[in-house]
């Protein structure tokens, strides 16, 4: 086994895609790595690059001065460290198990009773592309063990650490695979508009891609808008001129349904109704946060 | 007045925010440049800049073999080039003003009759962005004359080429303009989660650009698989899995709409309904196809 500068003995407790993956990406990096799995024989693998494998978590708990968590949720997280606390106690638990804000918040006062130094993270990636240039994971909870750990962290992806709150990661991951999942619905509705024109979806892809993503740059400026609380701001298209009618028309006239851009000219309509038509775009957000 | 190496003389009708923009590059590529606007003055920046004022629209039709109308609507095109018919005939003209695809393919059909070779563009920029990389123009109609006018296009911004129906530009514009707008909604709707937990909207636009900016990297294949048209391809997220619960009860938790997410799950609940659950996340293109 070889270690690194750092000799930081390291713990993977879960070894499905995504545990294999995180292990992987120590082992290459030479950290010393125990690896422990539920179910039997997912470690051979690992053992083969290097790891040693753990009979048991308590076993694995033992052997590493950072634990990382990589189960399938908050409760199989309590059903493998609650017997470990006192063996966890003084060790660094980083949960990467994808948990909801509230479960994350818990699992920290439940690490900070048993004196267990707790960091969440949330990982905005798919297995493969761990240790890859477009992998990014995000942590919260102790900012101590993020700046100790973060060579390893970084092994991954790109790190970014967001407060001492535990639940910050959990609810930033939401926050971004809800705009993702938004994001793909708006761009399969471009693509369905297009087809009765004989436009293929990869054609529509491929012009799609590069617009989106210079639209991207957009939201800084609304960001400032939105943090400034004046919607006022000159030089913006104002939410009368934002009217999707012209977009709504197209798309019945295409033959498709409406429902997905019905849902941003609501939250636009709401504005109107309320006076604020002369305001700018970057205002619907007051529709989000005031549920109709 | 400098000449460029192919020496086409341009006239711009329109010199709006936008037709001024046109203008202005063009002069600054040094092509002879006839300007008219239906107010007078407009023309004054341009002139002081090298340009031709026309005294009237027939005067500038004259002066240009190529033709870009760049006015305000479907109507105000035939209000000033109606009259004019016969002096077109045999020049192009470069239809930049925004229009719908039918109003698109008729003023094809106009132009056709009056032996006037037609190009429809949609702009997909606001003006300061003419002449910038990030500016794209979308054509459609005449294959010829693109080729043929491709470097003074080529100064506006990135020109796609789309196909003979003049009604394309006008499609795709609104295409990407709907998925735009829809991306708009799920940033916000991201910003708008995270708020109460203290995050500025800056602070999540930082992360939300460049992370949906990855994600676009999974339009392609989403394209492939609905050009395909087998949805259940091995290694796609599937319907079940993408359940947005998660999202929506976080969202809830924080007090804000669900409506925005709750677009999506009816997308995907439709094709779990319709028994589609195991297939691909691509799949809801067939919701958006088959209007509820
Ligand atoms: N895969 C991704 O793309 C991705 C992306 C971001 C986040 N994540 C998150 O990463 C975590 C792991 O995901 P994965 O893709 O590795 O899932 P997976 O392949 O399904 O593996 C699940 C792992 O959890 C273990 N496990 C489940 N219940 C357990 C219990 N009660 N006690 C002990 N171990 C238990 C499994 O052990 P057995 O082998 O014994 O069943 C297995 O090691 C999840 O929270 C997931 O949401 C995954
Ligand atoms: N601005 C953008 O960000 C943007 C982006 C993409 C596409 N476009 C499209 O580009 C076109 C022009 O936009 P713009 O921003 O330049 O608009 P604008 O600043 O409002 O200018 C409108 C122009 O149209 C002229 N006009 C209006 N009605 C007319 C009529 N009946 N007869 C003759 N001229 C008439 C106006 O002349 P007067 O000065 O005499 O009123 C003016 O020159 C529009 O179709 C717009 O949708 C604009």
């Amino acid at each position: 086994m070889t270690t690194t500068d750092s000799g930081v003995r390291v713990s993977v407790l879960g070894l499905g895609a995504m545990g294999s993956a995180l292990a992987g990406a120590l082992l290459k990096a030479g950290y010393p790595t125990t690896c422990w799995n539920r179910s039997p024989g997912k470690a051979d693998g690992l053992v083969a690059r290097g790891a040693e494998a753990a009979g048991t978590a308590g076993d694995a708990v033992r052997a590493g001065q950072v634990v990382i968590a990589c189960l399938l949720d908050h409760a199989s997280v309590h059903e493998v460290l609650d017997p470990l606390a006192g063996e966890l106690a003084g060790r660094t638990l980083v949960n990467v198990t994808t948990t909801s804000p509230e479960q994350s918040r818990e699992l920290a006062d439940w690490a900070a009773r048993a004196g267990i130094t707790y960091l969440d993270g949330g990982i905005m990636a798919v297995p493969h592309m761990i240790g890859g240039p477009g992998a990014s994971v995000l942590y919260s909870g102790s900012a101590d063990a993020f700046h100790q750990y973060r060579p390893l962290l970084d092994l991954w992806g790109t790190s970014t650490y967001l407060g001492e709150d535990a639940g910050l990661a959990p609810l930033y991951d939401l926050a971004l695979l809800a705009a993702m999942y938004v994001m793909f619905a708006g761009f399969l509705h471009g693509a369905a508009m297009v087809a009765p024109a004989g436009v293929t979806a990869s054609a529509f892809a491929a012009l799609a891609a590069p617009w989106l993503t210079a639209m991207t740059g957009g939201f800084e400026g609304f960001g400032a808008v939105v943090d400034g609380g004046d919607y006022t701001v000159e030089g913006q298209q104002s939410l009368h001129f934002s009217s999707l009618d012209d977009i709504l028309a197209a798309s019945s006239g295409q033959g498709v349904s409406t429902e997905v851009v019905d849902m941003v000219q609501r939250l636009i309509q709401r504005q109107i109704d309320a006076g604020h038509g002369d305001e700018g775009f970057a205002r619907i957000i007051e529709s989000i946060r005031h549920p109709a």
